[in-house]
């Protein structure tokens, strides 16, 4: 196991009834900016909720915040805060909410130019305070410190992490996901569902507590996630995948072991250039991962067939192809489909990602730093 | 899943040479009280290791803190802390030396009795901040707000559990732990063991993230246990069950559904009247727990027994009895014995253990409260 640091001091507050309190968190004096996106969180109620947690305290409200939360945006917020002497910030979302608060959190104390200081990862100094409703289950965003940040002018998606940018406090309501269309919900699990493969799927460091973790939450992922979709009322599914979600992306499986992100970074950019989904992206490039780098894999990935799909029989190279193909299926079964193609993107996408990746110098990527350009170019191929 | 609240702000710092990282999480102008156990953390070295990283600040040592902390020996320290006028306190040792630090950081700010503070379970509104340096996996403490305190004269042993005893940071090196006995390493790992049990053999809620955490930490618990004992020395066994053990009692696997903790509570007279470690209390009251709580467990255990031990065959009886069985041989295996015959206890001590939970209070036990004296004396016939 590798030497790591773990710090995560954000309070969970998890179950029905919750919102009430939320109040207690805050100074008695804060003066409160709510986030949100696209008003679901307002038309059901949730603002509402949290308004009257409040009391007395002062508030404005801040809507609008688009999937893959997009820089322009987030900086009418920072106009907002600073003009009116905010000093509270509450995210009422899902990730991208949450992430695009993180931002705004921070971008209040940025010297020059907000977007040149958030990708050169200047070490934050200071930040407001955050407290979450979760809405979504999916980022892992109410339990950690990182934030995914789109600018829409540049082409560009880039995180950001920080020790300052933990949310002091988060309410995870499963009954707040009732109301999810499908298809977000389904993003929602095959996102936690590749955060954990990500963290896992790399090469045996004798991590047994991260990958019995790690396997477990797969497991519940799976089990629990195509339950999610036919009873979306089912307190007990949607409570079971909304905790797997945080643990997925809090740092915990994480700590002491490889990590690969290479799924994620190849992603990025057909979200930005071609509009799909995060999980879209990562239910695509997953499968095309896993079999490119079955070498560097493939301990991992004959556990992970084991342990996971319950795969005893056939040679290795059998295991691990029953292990992908049951991946894929997975996510095909939560109505995400896993070829390029089937969304419609010409084959010419496939050079421009490695145009994209080239240009953000984001390669190599990979737990072993080998997927250099003819590696992403056989992971897209095989995306296609 | 019930409703839960979870806050951890422990740092964890783990692995190799952590030690020389001390000194940065503290203050500059700190004045440290360095508190220890028997000898053996100065005796190989780890107390110079802390001084060194300490540098310039001010610090006194107090050694001499026993296994299952006496309250007097702690007062001793509270009036060094408040003549001195220490103001950050290191633990180096086990559970035994930080649970004491913590009650020490307490009662230096208690007015009146400090005893009668602590057993009253006061809310404590000031603490000294508190590191700890974990030479012994065991008991979870460098990872949890709770202490568990002895008062020899009183012969009492009672736990208090406040968010303000997290311990601020918890540096794990598993190399502190290969001077370890046998028998104290074989301990730590029993106890591990049974804080997982008993937050997992209660009854189904469908915590299902918990149950494949708690699972995973028994497994690996197995697994690595008996190595630790044949290989002292091996980095990555030690390590397993070091962050295992960490990971038994910082909360996590408890969120959201019943605990037991029956064991626990009946044991306590076993190591005051009869002195008796912990972890063998433990390792005698467990089974016998179990097999008494059948009906109440049966669910959770055919699971365990399916998925901790794979017994799949036989009727539920049969399964639940290897079970319970195995259980028991894994901590003979260990090295301890399951039955207070094997420990030279005199059959009359069952009516005393029965007076002693009377006495403080201790009863009903168990998930659903149900043990009272007739199950407190089955268990305690079965335990003979």
């Amino acid at each position: 196991m590798f030497n790591f640091d773990y710090y995560n001091p954000t309070r969970i507050m998890f179950g029905t009834e919750r919102i009430k309190d939320l109040g207690a968190q805050l100074p008695e004096d804060a003066k409160v900016l709510i986030t949100y996106g696209g008003g679901s969180a307002k038309q059901f109620g949730t603002i509402d909720e949290v308004i009257q947690s409040l009391g007395k305290r002062k508030y404005i409200e801040f809507g609008g915040i688009e999937p893959n939360p997009h820089y322009d945006t987030l900086m009418k917020a920072v106009e907002i805060v600073k003009a009116e002497k905010i000093d509270y910030l509450i995210a009422v979302g899902g990730g991208s909410v949450i992430d695009g608060t993180k931002f705004i959190a921070a971008a209040v104390y940025f010297e020059g130019d907000a977007w040149e200081t958030w990708i050169s990862n200047t070490p934050l100094k200071q930040v407001l305070p955050i407290g979450c409703v979760l809405t979504l289950p999916a980022t892992g965003s109410e339990m950690n410190g990182t934030a995914v940040i789109s600018n829409t002018a540049l082409n560009a998606k880039l995180s950001h992490k920080h020790p300052l940018l933990f949310p002091r406090f988060a309410i995870l309501d499963p009954r707040k996901s009732y109301t999810l269309p499908t298809k977000q919900m389904a993003n929602g699990v095959v996102d936690a569902f590749v955060h954990v493969a990500e963290q896992y799927l790399t090469y045996p460091v004798y991590g047994k507590v991260q990958d019995r973790y790690a396997e477990g939450l797969m497991l519940t992922l799976i089990e629990e996630g195509p339950k999610a979709l036919k009873e979306p009322e089912n307190y007990d599914v949607r409570a079971a995948i909304m905790w797997s979600a945080t643990q997925a992306l809090n740092g915990l499986i994480g700590v002491g072991v490889p990590q690969d992100w290479a799924s994620h970074r190849i992603g990025y950019y057909f979200t930005i250039h071609h509009g799909l989904d995060h999980a879209q992206t990562l239910a695509i490039l997953l499968p095309a991962v896993l079999d490119v780098q079955r070498e560097n894999k493939r301990l991992k990935l004959l556990q992970y067939a084991e342990r996971v799909w319950q795969i005893t029989e056939g040679s290795e190279e059998e295991r691990i192809n029953s292990a992908i193909t049951l991946t894929r299926q997975f996510f095909e079964n939560m109505g995400l489909p896993t070829y390029l193609r089937a969304y419609g993107i010409p084959e010419s996408a496939i050079e421009e990602a490695i145009n994209y990746l080239k240009r953000f110098n984001l390669l190599p990527l990979g737990e072993h730093k080998d997927i250099s350009v003819i590696e992403a170019r056989r992971v897209l191929s095989l995306s296609y």
